[in-house]
């Protein structure tokens, strides 16, 4: 069967691997649909970052380069425990079951939307807050319908057209500004009548961002750093301990699936406007990939197809 | 009456000031004994930096330099409302009052303990935790010594002898680390079997300490900064994304100085070893600040006696 095969930077192979075995314990799985995640293009551009370079096993997983990527699908259990067969085959703890309510390929988007509301779990936000989110990549995007399911205001930066425009169209965003066309500090504190706001979220490495987050932030609200970092941060810690701020890391998810899946099978989260390209496996890198690395604006999420 | 003024940077002057009015609302003190603040020293070196400059009013008390300096002290109440007399006057709701088992030079701590107390309460430690505390300064000490009676294990780092003497005399530490004789990170690794500590205090604000204390704190684990900055840090900040930390500011205190002051009532804090030395007024710049400048290492808490 194919797969899409992380080698080192820059080196990402479609080839035929053996089909996987459905040992005890586990199931396999049909994929449908899988995501392209921001850190599968910090991979392919800087990496290896998360894969354990070939010949330096991960001492958990054991496995090293070449991995097969992909960890944002979605598909159909087609055997359980020992069946033999191909596709997938994870350990049962990893599966999270949906009802037909959510077709396939917003299934897809679980993942990073599941990123979301673990972010937002971290973050203590509750129903009439003010939240602040920097800014509106896929993840930021999907944290911000989030907050607004969860009946929190939501100020979403962006400097791209397209993602703007998804933010507004969606409204998953009560404001969307443009930090190159006004002072984000400036404008949060006139829509929080210089309160700042309760929370707010760091979804990008740029860490100019990170003083804009710290500095209309209210005494005694907390920032939630949700980007990946490839180099330390410079952070203003005096207005961290004069503000009394919590300044709180949060990585992927720990048993957050089963609420987030509950929001969208309830319709409190649309998933479908997100997907903003449908492309095949063969064309991963250049449909997929490049086009992420160049045109990066144009996009919210590419959904594979294997 | 003799106060110590501040004027500017270096620039401290014991001088004869009039008499406070005691209006109503407010309670007359006869102050017995002062502590010198580590912000004290740092006005003196390098103010104004809490202290309004000269015709710049703070928004709040109006006040600008000079300024009467000391927050740190005891004393005992001879007036009420709208007696008139001398000393200090203060609004009813920042007395806090203590009992006879608590001597008057010991209650000049009871301040810095506070501090120590609220930064326990930032935390979130609780008893079985370990803590590590880097340095121990005067709050680091009392800090130390507030963790202990709430059934934290201990690990303090500190270069200067003194501090090093009486952080293991006091009891207040489980582990006393110096950082010029052992790699802290990895003693701290060996003492919790690789584990991390629970939480971590910041009390100096020398940036490498924060790296020790994000590379030291268990997932999940907070970090509290507990010192001034009077610049940036950099934050290793793929460690508190990656370990999910909680990294938290702490400033003075809120509603802790009841909890505080029954803890060292029920002799639970011993605050008596943590005085170093007895100066008077007149004896505050060379005595008290100039010794701390030269030579730190020699002492915990100076207290001064108007």
């Amino acid at each position: 069967m194919k797969a899409a095969r992380f080698y080192d930077k820059g080196d990402i192979r479609i080839e035929d691997i053996p089909e996987p075995t459905i040992e005890p314990g586990t199931v396999g799985i049909d994929v449908a649909w899988c995501g392209i995640c921001g850190t599968d293009l910090h991979e392919f551009m800087d990496g290896p970052i998360f894969i354990p370079p070939c010949g330096h096993p991960h001492p958990v997983s054991t496995e090293s380069a070449p991995i097969t990527m992909g960890h944002e699908f979605s598909g159909v259990v087609y055997a359980v425990s020992d069946g033999l067969s191909e596709k997938i085959a994870v350990k049962r703890r990893w599966v999270h079951p949906i009802s037909n309510a959510i077709p396939l390929d917003q299934a897809a988007l679980i993942e990073p939307l599941t990123v979301g509301y673990h972010a937002f779990v971290r973050s203590g936000a509750k129903a009439g807050d003010i939240a602040l989110i920097c800014s509106g990549g896929p993840v930021g995007l999907l944290l911000a319908a989030v907050l607004k399911a969860k009946g929190i205001t939501v100020i979403l930066t962006e400097l791209s057209a397209k993602r703007k425009e998804k933010a507004k169209e969606t409204g998953v965003s009560d404001y969307v500004l443009d930090p190159s066309e006004v002072n984000v500090a400036e404008e949060v504190m006139r829509i929080t009548e210089n309160r700042g706001v309760d929370v707010a979220f760091k979804c990008t490495s740029v860490n100019e961002v990170l003083d804009v987050l710290v500095e209309t932030t209210k005494p005694s609200g907390t920032v939630v750093i949700v980007s990946i970092w490839s180099h330390p941060a410079t952070v203003n810690v005096h207005s961290v301990v004069m503000k009394e701020l919590d300044v709180r890391g949060t990585i992927a998810y720990a048993n957050n699936h089963e609420e987030t899946i509950k929001l969208v099978e309830e319709g409190k989260v649309n998933l479908e406007p997100f997907i903003t390209q449908r492309i095949k496996l063969d064309d991963l890198v250049a449909e997929g990939f490049e086009r992420l690395i160049h045109n990066n604006e144009s996009a919210v999420k590419i959904i594979v197809h294997p």
